[in-house]
């Protein structure tokens, strides 16, 4: 047996916040917390391939290539380039201090590093605009893989893509069935269009996270299919000042405020979780100096304030009104808006 | 009878464009083309009234206070203000070379350029925020007004009213009925929200203009009352791209070109205007070097076309297109995004 050479490299992916109130499935934050891989790959360990994983999920999270997430995805990814295995030996250590299913793109981060591993394992040097079309692929929304893998404060689209594009391109997310006898189809060209939204640094982000999960397929299903024209508006109105106000030096913390109010999403996701519309509408600049504006953070539960001071004071009383609606356990992480992105260094 | 001393002034409001595309009710730019008035008022012209008007709509506007739109609204200003009638002896000249009912924003001319006359009439001093909120009584959507008024690339959103605010406040535009026996009521304060957004100068708007007119309240009919999700979370990730995208430089020609494709009105205005789809697909950045996106002008029949070079050649093709489909007359102008917005300029 040949012994390929070791390599040892770390791949980091941020958390991430989506929507940002009238912004559903196109606004994407990336944030200050992040998905490591610390990954050993060739040398003489044999044909073993091993998972560790501390942090968030650790008790539930499977750990074989074929199950996980992150694995999945490098699998995808080395299968449409032609190599159906993970190489081995294989040894790849995951920490994840992201809460999963609250709302701050576990997900994408998962899928953003799992595309950054097939990329690195298979020595591929794909481009990052090609790496979204992968993640893409995967997650069809593209706000959290866009921010997590290209870091700040992002707007993205889908190109629509013609049948041709799809020839041999299941819709659903049944591409990450890699199976070792079939070489599964690369993206089309260009997916995924993005574009970096100018951030104000001043603004941190406070996410208060509920002590309870909320799937997001779940919290797509109580979405209505249509929509009054007059709620239409009401978001394209607020979207179209968010995106430059959140920018503007110094923050103009009415407009912003207002800007964030929302009637696509946040509205039909108050019966997932309890004290929404009370934490929202109580939470006001009136009443705390420094906050600019508050939603829910992607598909909930939960809350991301921005503000440029009085952080701890916001949060804690976000927290006191999930209270007085029997969430009782809940933390918050006061977070910055994080510049560049998902990374893979070799060591 | 006193005589008041003479004061003569010139009021200016540009023509503008709303909606870009997938910015359905809350884009509008300001072009370079202006509704002026040159007015004196008092002096020793006795108690007359005179009104005259050259340029588009010469042979059909009304020219008598309670019937002319620009009158109608500074009586508005006026009566909110306590003032019942316009001071005599007045003398008005209107010159517009803003087509009437194609989409240029030529009535947000005339409800902008009349605030600014009653608030100059009445001597009111009323702040450019204040006089925005009396535009918004009478013209409701505030794409075109507020670009209008405040001049460049302009986002906009209306506050929502409560039912104190809208005390006594009829929901239509009767608004504009004023009689000398009953005060107007003032606007609720801060009806309207706008934000200026980047605009990178080298980007000149070709408005090609077919010769037909489009009543907006018939393209507003022809929109549909609900939409899909997709179709509106496809407008949501273009609008968001595009409000940043249209200042960058140098200006990317593929990202804007399909920020600015919607599905929220151009798909069912195309009944109205012979050619529509025809002029928008077969208009592209690939054929026409310098093209950077092209849409309906707001409710029509007007196209606009973005570009930095070849404007003739553009607008001669969206010509040539309209005239496959019947439409024989048309011309176009290409105009420069204007940044002062409107004014009012004592002599």
């Amino acid at each position: 047996m040949v012994s390929t050479p070791l390599r040892q490299f770390r791949i980091s992916a941020p958390c991430s916040t989506a929507n940002i109130g009238p912004g559903f499935d196109v606004l994407g934050i990336s944030l200050s917390l992040y998905l490591t891989l610390d990954v050993k790959v060739g040398g003489d360990n044999g044909q073993d391939f091993e998972m560790t994983y501390s942090g968030e999920g650790a008790k539930d999270v499977p750990l074989t290539p074929e199950h996980n997430l992150i694995t999945k995805a490098a699998l995808y990814v080395l299968s449409a380039n032609g190599i159906q295995q993970l190489p081995r030996p294989l040894n790849i250590h995951v920490d994840n201090p992201i809460p999963l299913g609250r709302g701050l793109g576990s997900s994408g981060a998962a899928v953003v590093a799992g595309i950054l591993l097939g990329n690195a394992l298979g020595q591929l040097n794909l481009s990052r605009s090609r790496l979204l079309d992968y993640c893409l692929m995967i997650e069809r929304h593209p706000d959290n893989v866009a921010a997590a893998l290209m870091g700040g404060f992002v707007a993205s689209y889908l190109r629509e893509l013609s049948p041709e594009d799809m020839e041999g391109i299941p819709e659903s997310e049944s591409l990450l069935e890699v199976t070792p006898s079939k070489v599964s189809p690369q993206p089309p060209l260009g997916i995924g269009h993005y574009l970096r939204l100018s951030w104000n640094k001043d603004i941190k982000c406070i996410a208060i996270v509920p002590q309870f999960k909320v799937a997001t397929a779940e919290a797509r299903a109580v979405l209505p299919t249509s929509y009054q024209r007059q709620d239409v508006i009401f978001n394209f109105q607020r979207l179209a000042v968010l995106t430059t106000a959140l920018g503007q030096s110094p923050p103009d913390a009415d407009l912003i405020y207002n800007a964030m109010q929302d009637k696509i999403h946040q509205p039909y996701r108050k019966t997932l979780i309890p004290g929404l519309p009370e934490v929202l509408s109580s939470i006001t600049p009136e009443k705390y100096d420094g906050l600019l504006g508050i939603c829910l953070s992607g598909a909930g539960p939960t809350i991301l304030a921005l503000a440029t001071k009085n952080f701890d004071t916001i949060a804690t009383a976000a927290q006191a009104v999930f209270k007085e609606h029997g969430i009782q356990e809940s933390f918050y992480k006061v977070l910055d808006v994080v510049e560049d992105g998902s990374t893979c260094v070799e060591l």
